[in-house]
């Protein structure tokens, strides 16, 4: 088993990633002194495939629980959602003391974490991710929330888990358009701090996507240690590091936005984001071309996107700009200067954003 | 001027007390490096006495400053309400460096506190309360969240303010009643943490009561010191300390619940509470029967209920019994040893309970 620890002080815990492991969550939360009753927090398919599973371990280490699900889908991320969730919190009993486990994607991560971290001020919870998107990001580091009609993720709060549970076994039953999507944050961790990853990664993208359980948990714990690190270091996104991890998300953010989160899984718009951002660090002399080179061809191995269609670049260019609330020509990107070093820059020329988005705009 | 520190590590925050210092707040925001856009949330009635003077002081001080209001009364502490301000705070421009200033009483800061805790993920906010009550306890401490229709603060936060800016000059256009409940909480401290505190409050009520510069200050600092000191001991309500605060509370959440919060006044169901709870630890054995008289002179003295009628006491004993979960046949209640000294007991028999209610409920 890999333990990785996220030092925070008092908030501080621990990541532990075993393949087969989910029959096992109930001991790793006997261990953290929380009271009797938990309930778990899942979407119907996740429930099917997992929940019997985690509420029986549970239950075997003596946990009374029960489980609510949200629905799946980007538009029930929202304030209603989590008015429900309260609802059902209550009737089940839940007090100060008791637990929420978040047995889904990120979504559910998101949205199940935010009721933990509001619910009678704040109660604990523990993350078990079903999916490598949020296995390798999201379930680390706190930012839980919902969305609003404005905008995503415009609600929410910083609350810790008090334990990441990954069992990457439970990847399997993933869609392999997800595994990709996922496996977009995992190349994005090589990018922005770890070159000997971004190398290990080139040569065995095919196992990990092929979840061959060494390259897996090697990927997992890898991207867990880098994001451990980040959060540890800049909990509230305050120093400008923890911005760091939103390489390539500058433009994935507008692409989703503008295909109305239709489109482009997450990970596919990062991929395509990604790409767009090496371009702009190499076309501003920050980047090799050959690192440049490199990141496309391993996106593009992988069976990422690097390219885009059916969208108008003057309006993701604009969707850019609001997003980043830039009024002038110059707007705010993660560059990176060589695989594995990145940094935030508030200079990027839009006509130079323009013209790398036109080149990756294909006719439909 | 009076300041108080609230020593919480990174959180840590002043609390600034100053007859006729309103229109100042402007500067002392100013030290704290947050953006230049501000938000004052209000009630309409506080609006209209203070809004403008604070609204001007601030934009003296630089800040881009708009006022929201939330409509008064208990019914309107919901989540809809703070949907309702998350709109209108993007409307304003509201960005992550932005801040909130919640201008009035205790729900006014619950509600603007609960939606800068979770606006972007949280973003700080200033304390200026217009109540008593609100001035001695409830801007204090970081106790932020709304209601839902299963009870009281069901959803929160533990979000501290970045200061507290106390002008005792505005409790001028406070109704004498809401001016006597704000009293009941300052009794409390007396009583729980204070013995001479007490005895100047045995002789000088009448100058607390009447806003006499010299005592209505020393009441008010004298509270927000001992409440800062709670705090920072026991933030979260962990270690028993900060449970203390709800002596009389236990009795008077009961009272104001099956009153549908339209009967007594938050501090008038606290006195009320208090009287009860001094009894109690008097047939107890634990209070003296002349502390117990002192405690019921002193709010009697002050013009505030120590019986209540219409409400059966059955059903009290149920809501008590409800709200701390209690099976058995034994009660949590904070019972007071001496005046100055309390503590947590989690076995005060039922029966004891009743008893006292009994005696205090009149015929109507």
């Amino acid at each position: 088993m890999e333990k990785i620890s996220v030092p925070l002080g008092q908030r501080s815990y621990e990541i532990r990633i075993e393949a087969g492991s989910l029959g096992r969550v109930g001991s790793a939360v006997e261990g953290l002194r929380f009271g009797r009753r938990g309930i778990i927090i899942s979407d119907p398919q996740v429930k099917r495939l997992y929940g019997a599973a985690v509420s029986k371990s549970l239950r075997d280490s003596g946990f009374t629980i029960e489980t609510l699900t949200i629905p799946a889908g980007e538009e029930n991320k929202t304030l209603e959602t989590v008015a429900r969730l309260y609802h059902e919190m209550l009737s089940s009993g839940l007090d100060r003391k008791s637990f929420v486990v978040a047995l889904g994607g990120g979504l559910v991560g998101d949205v199940a974490g935010f009721a933990a971290a509001t619910y009678m001020r704040g109660i604990p919870f523990v993350q078990v991710p079903t999916t490598l998107l949020a296995q390798v990001d999201a379930s680390v580091g706190g930012k839980v929330g919902v969305n609003l009609p404005e905008g995503k993720n415009l609600v929410g709060a910083f609350h810790q888990p008090s334990l990441v549970f990954i069992d990457p076994d439970v990847l399997k039953t993933l869609p392999a358009r997800e595994q990709r999507s996922g496996f977009a944050e995992v190349v994005k961790y090589g990018v922005i701090r770890d070159a000997d990853f971004f190398s290990y990664l080139e040569e065995h993208y095919e196992d990990v996507l092929l979840l061959k359980p060494s390259a897996i948990e090697k990927a997992i714990a890898t991207c867990c240690r880098i994001k451990a690190e980040v959060v540890a270091a800049d909990e509230r996104e305050e120093s400008g590091l923890r911005a760091t991890l939103n390489f390539g998300h500058t433009i994935a953010h507008s692409l989703e936005a503008l295909s109305a989160y239709e489109t482009y899984l997450h990970g596919e718009a990062v991929s395509i984001g990604m790409d767009c951002a090496a371009e702009i660090s190499s076309r501003l002399g920050l980047l090799s071309r050959s690192d440049a080179d490199r990141v496309v061809s391993l996106l593009k191995n992988s069976g990422l996107p690097v390219a885009f269609s059916g969208l108008d670049v003057e309006q993701l260019l604009a969707r850019t700009r609001f997003d980043k609330k830039v009024l002038g020509d110059k707007i705010r990107f993660v560059l990176a200067k060589k695989i594995g070093e990145v940094f935030l820059s508030d200079t990027v020329p839009l006509d130079l954003v323009r013209d790398v988005l036109q080149e990756r705009c294909e006719a439909e």
